[in-house]
């Protein structure tokens, strides 16, 4: 801070209607911008019931897994359901703070119509990546395990993941060029691919073995620049299909709940604790996500309240980057 | 985004301009933000020669230190170095950014001055961050050891420090309210507690041992409480200090110049192998944080042609708790 009066956010925030309305007043701007519509809890309400009752039907009574694996994913489902109310109550106190930031947008496919014209406050991903943050923070304490290579994973995960919310809430901010957006989430990638203990090698397709002549390949650091470009691609992949209301939620929602039920079948069809124990792992990960996308797709779905910025997309992309590669979801080929 | 048209931040920065002097147009505006002073390099270089010329003769001179944990230590100090000149080749750039964002305070202990009425970029803090955790994720492959018990430790210290330079910046961006700034922190400072695997007793110091009855004490969680206070308590004491130019920086090179010199003296004072290594963990880390404040710290000096923001004073905060903390440094009472 040093010695210095902040440029007040609300000051300035007057300062720019002013010049398009002269006649209001501070006071009466604060009350001017309007309140964000409420969510949609109808919607979503269906969705959760649509996943949830084949999900914890696999995770119950399907498959037999170790009471002590499903109390673990269970906790963890309860924490992600507070984080669903605690997202969903925050997104409008939120939305009030980033809206005097200016930090807000218009919704160009609505251009023309009254709707086209209203503020939609901008970076809410912001709101959902902290939520998560504490989530998998707090879970810690339920699964801690004398594993140590567990926590160093988890760990990294947590390193990555949170440096990705950060570079996205500064792009959203300060509007980074893209030679330096394309750089930096290398670096918020490094950290998981120091903590990947697992095999670099892949399993041949039956139809090339005879060609290749081998059932398993060891790729090597061939391999970890695959998962380094895969954190990369995934990161992008969900900012690029940014476009309609909700499109970036929606396709984070839809691919989190296909994640989870390949879960718990991977788990249920398995014998090997380590293979179970690397599922569970992005289960932790990927419950939380879904709970806090979730609260945000019922402001973000059509007609949207507020816009998720890149702050989300880089932030889920991540996310399901680090929980595709200490998943060791390669085993799955 | 969604599909949005992002309030340009150039277009509100000159909306609020044209405020208080309507002749300008956008491009003249755009001019007429002046660059910032250049660094006090010299004043710098004073300071490094200051500190080094003792350091490197404890590290390699007098001290009996293995070639290996000399060589580790020398390799973070090269990055530390290209850490430095990077961060003084980003600031400049940073602050026309966060300028176009209107984050900017003006220095109000120079009202009444010319200088009083200049717009201080603010929050350059960020750039300080970025580099240190770029630094210090790239420093793992230089330590990879088997030791799988430091990984975590340092992801978790990567993943708290990461996640305070989010909240300071958050913080800066969204002007917090007070009582949400108290909470966050507590949450950051979890991973470290998680991670921490050492002892969680003291010693009890020699005048009081026939009061108590014992000469080392077990805490139990009473220590682990003692050291999220802490963490908490170090985030927030660089921050309440602020109010001159380079205070706050300038603080925090002087408590690190002293961490490294203590860490030196008890690297070489040492047989256990175990103790040399978290005092190695400390030096990994704060050389960079050194070397990046030093950078920051020759804008900021007085004049300050930059201010810091909560995000530097948390994240150097918080570093410092993890510093202490993971490098055990409570064999020293």
């Amino acid at each position: 801070m040093a010695a210095r009066k902040r440029a007040s956010s609300r000051a300035i925030a007057t300062a720019t209607d002013t010049d398009t309305s002269k006649s209001e007043t501070p006071t009466s701007q604060e009350h001017a911008d309007p309140p964000i519509a409420p969510p949609k809890s109808g919607l979503i309400f269906k969705l959760c019931l649509f996943f949830a009752i084949p999900y914890f039907y696999l995770l119950f009574y399907h498959y037999k897994i170790e009471s002590e694996l499903q109390r673990s994913i269970l906790i963890n489902a309860g924490l992600s359901l507070a984080g669903f109310f605690i997202t969903q109550k925050m997104i409008p106190v939120a939305s009030r703070y980033v809206l005097r930031r200016n930090l807000f947008g218009y919704d160009i496919n609505k251009k023309g119509t009254p709707q086209g014209t209203i503020k939609v406050p901008e970076s809410l991903g912001i709101v959902v990546g902290a939520v998560f943050l504490v989530l998998a923070i707090l879970f810690q304490y339920f699964n801690f395990t004398a594993d140590s290579n567990w926590l160093v994973e988890y760990n990294a995960a947590l390193a990555s993941i949170c440096f990705m919310l950060l570079l996205g809430f500064v792009d959203d901010v300060l509007d980074v060029p893209w030679r330096v957006k394309l750089i930096l989430p290398s670096f918020a990638a490094l950290p998981l691919l120091m903590a990947y203990a697992g095999h670099t090698s892949i399993i041949i397709p039956k139809p090339l073995v005879p060609y290749v002549g081998l059932e398993i390949l060891d790729l090597g650091w061939i391999y970890k620049l695959y998962m380094f470009l895969l954190a990369v691609f995934c990161t992008n992949s969900i900012n690029i299909h940014a476009g309609l209301n909700g499109l970036e939620v929606g396709q984070t929602v839809v691919i989190a709940s296909a994640i989870l039920l390949h879960n718990i079948m991977q788990i249920g069809a398995s014998l090997d604790p380590e293979y179970k124990q690397a599922h569970a792992f992005s289960i932790y990960l990927v419950q939380p996500l879904l709970a806090t996308s979730l609260a945000l797709f019922s402001y973000n779905w059509y007609p949207s309240s507020v816009f998720v910025g890149d702050t989300y997309t880089y932030f889920a992309g991540m996310t399901m980057a680090v929980v595709g590669i200490l998943g060791h979801f390669r085993y799955v080929c």
